[in-house]
């Protein structure tokens, strides 16, 4: 009998989560929210994820579940496992997944450095916590944010009036510095229920929009100190918040030689994406094989430095499918993933990794391929 | 839309099309021999290859046919060409693959180099290719035989006389010298409809009972010279026969330092499986890429070394499944590959991949891995 792995979600993590499982001779069941989602070559069942008993009906008869995404909601979660059905992460980590707040208030108790963080609920400790930091801030919903999604910069508390008015009673809103940070890192750290811990090397991201644009594997100038540190936390973060399956930790790196910790997902995450063909062992294997309690893989790179780079939209007129020729011809050393998406500005449509000795090369044969697939 | 790839034949072979149809964005569909097949999650058809009206039903809606294996009927290939829809390979190509006789005739053609070989009819110029060839020899029977069945080492034709005995009016079996070989190697090479044409290195095999047990890529001491003659062989049989997609070469090496052409396989073949995760692009990824006629993909190695181990006949008690915890624990940087196959003695059900900087280490992590799955 092969092993089962019910994925909530039909978007391109759970279609990525496909090959390895293949070949691994792992079954991988999707509860997709339509038809025609990216991930629908697995897809069993369509449905609400936010519904209890359509995610029970899907759980039935596998192994472990799974997620595309952190938005199940809480009641979903705890009747899963009230239920007797293994759900990797568990509802107590993806809690901190699901409340910026609480994820901060959590990270703040294990002596993770982050950015100086408060909650708010009126304009007028807003204020005071703006001036309090150089007259700039920034202004989170805790929860339903992706991509930049529910994140804003203000100078003052009437920038952010229409999220202030419409908390509910006792609602808040996170308002956190706004960091002088050089670059953004990310590491990513694979967990399993029997506490085994890896850890993949930490790579540096390039955002565009609050979407990530870019990674770079590993990130140049992190051999040492900053690699082993990225690291700790990682570890220290997924034992903390009790994270099974893959966490990524986005990170950023101040002008003053510090780390600090931005955003974290519970999940393969696009800072990822590069272990696909740049790692021994790709998030996605590693998120199946951690959900299912297996040994972990060799996260090492497979040569010197790998590149992902985002496709953002796609082209304009016409379909990836119709830009393949030629990407692939210019870039014969590229490996391009597409996510069966219709193009739509700043929509996550594929992306391409390339691996190799020479960092200049690697990423001009990165973002030339990409390129083909947008205007 | 999406490219729409159809694999007629429901094997491991089209089973591991899946992972880099996946990642490329194209849909592929297959014909499986019936339910529960290895690559079961593309079959959208059940039903009988040798069926003018099933393929030819198959066969709507995709941009190309391609195989699992090479057993379709010239009948059928050729309705499919005179309906319009595009084969790769094509009927012309695969006519030698399915007839060895018309392979070596082909090859002698060419002038490639090959044992020496003869149609036998009678027992009479069987016993004579015998004695002419220092008492010993190879009978196969022309069409049908893989992994070693249809394959005979005989001293007498007395030997053979149950083939003979069968041979129909106009029949032939083929005879051909037993070759003194050092050792066998495999030659992967790509071709697009259009012309393009790329090669693997050339990589060692060994096999056991006339199966492929082991894949080294690349061969080793093959650099230079060796590795030249061999790519030309392959680059001047993919031409001569008119191959579109994946070409495997199987040659022997002889004890004089020639290399001499044994059998052919026109698709994925298991000694071009360590491409996986040892090539920049796949053996599986470079098929689609060329039936689809799509510029081909870089096939250098991703490292020095990359070995393939095949695991045969699987345990005799319980499933694969059950054996990959115990093998992931002790061999982290092993990519395991399962095929869906129930175990069953001398079946190939998977196969294990390790790529690195040294060989030693490379096969013991590989064979150590593959050992777990068989008693």
């Amino acid at each position: 009998m092969a092993l089962q792995v019910g994925i909530v979600g039909g978007g391109q993590l759970a279609r990525m989560m496909i090959a390895p499982a293949v070949e691994l001779g792992i079954d991988v069941r999707v509860l997709a929210e339509q038809d025609g989602m990216s991930a629908a070559l697995a897809a069993t069942d369509v449905g609400d994820y936010r519904d209890v008993e359509t995610v029970m009906a899907f759980a039935r008869d596998v192994d472990v579940i799974t997620f595309d995404h952190e938005h199940v909601p809480q009641d979903v979660l705890r009747a899963l496992v009230e239920a007797g059905v293994a759900v990797h992460p568990g509802p107590d980590a993806l809690f901190y997944a699901q409340d910026k707040l609480r994820m901060r208030a959590k990270l703040a108790e294990l002596g993770m450095p982050q950015p100086d963080w408060a909650p708010v609920a009126d304009a007028a400790s807003l204020d005071s916590f703006i001036a309090a930091h150089g007259g700039r801030a920034v202004v989170k919903t805790p929860r339903g944010g992706y991509d930049g999604k529910g994140v804003r910069v203000v100078a003052a508390a009437s920038d952010a009036a229409d999220w202030l008015d419409a908390l509910e009673d006792g609602g808040e809103l996170l308002v956190e510095e706004l960091v002088d940070f050089t670059r953004e890192l990310a590491q990513q750290v694979a967990r399993r229920p029997s506490g085994e811990l890896v850890v993949y090397p930490v790579v540096e991201t390039v955002q565009k929009d609050g979407v990530c644009a870019e990674a770079i594997a590993p990130a140049p100038h992190s051999a040492g100190r900053l690699a082993d540190v990225a690291g700790d936390i990682g570890e220290a973060i997924a034992v903390g918040l009790g994270v099974t399956g893959m966490l990524a930790v986005e990170l950023f790196e101040t002008t003053d030689e510090r780390l600090l910790v931005n955003e974290l997902a519970m999940r393969p995450h696009n800072s990822g994406h590069w272990t696909q063909d740049g790692a021994i062992t790709s998030q996605f294997e590693q998120h199946l094989r951690a959900v299912l309690d297996l040994p972990l893989g060799d996260t090492a790179l497979r040569a010197p430095w790998a590149v992902m780079v985002n496709i953002l939209g796609g082209p304009t007129d016409g379909t990836l499918s119709e830009r393949l020729p030629a990407a692939l011809e210019a870039h014969p050393s590229a490996k391009v993933h597409t996510y069966g998406k219709d193009p739509r500005p700043g929509r996550k449509v594929g992306h391409v990794t390339v691996a190799g000795d020479d960092l200049a090369a690697v990423c001009y044969e990165a973002r030339g391929a990409a390129s083909f697939f947008t205007d």
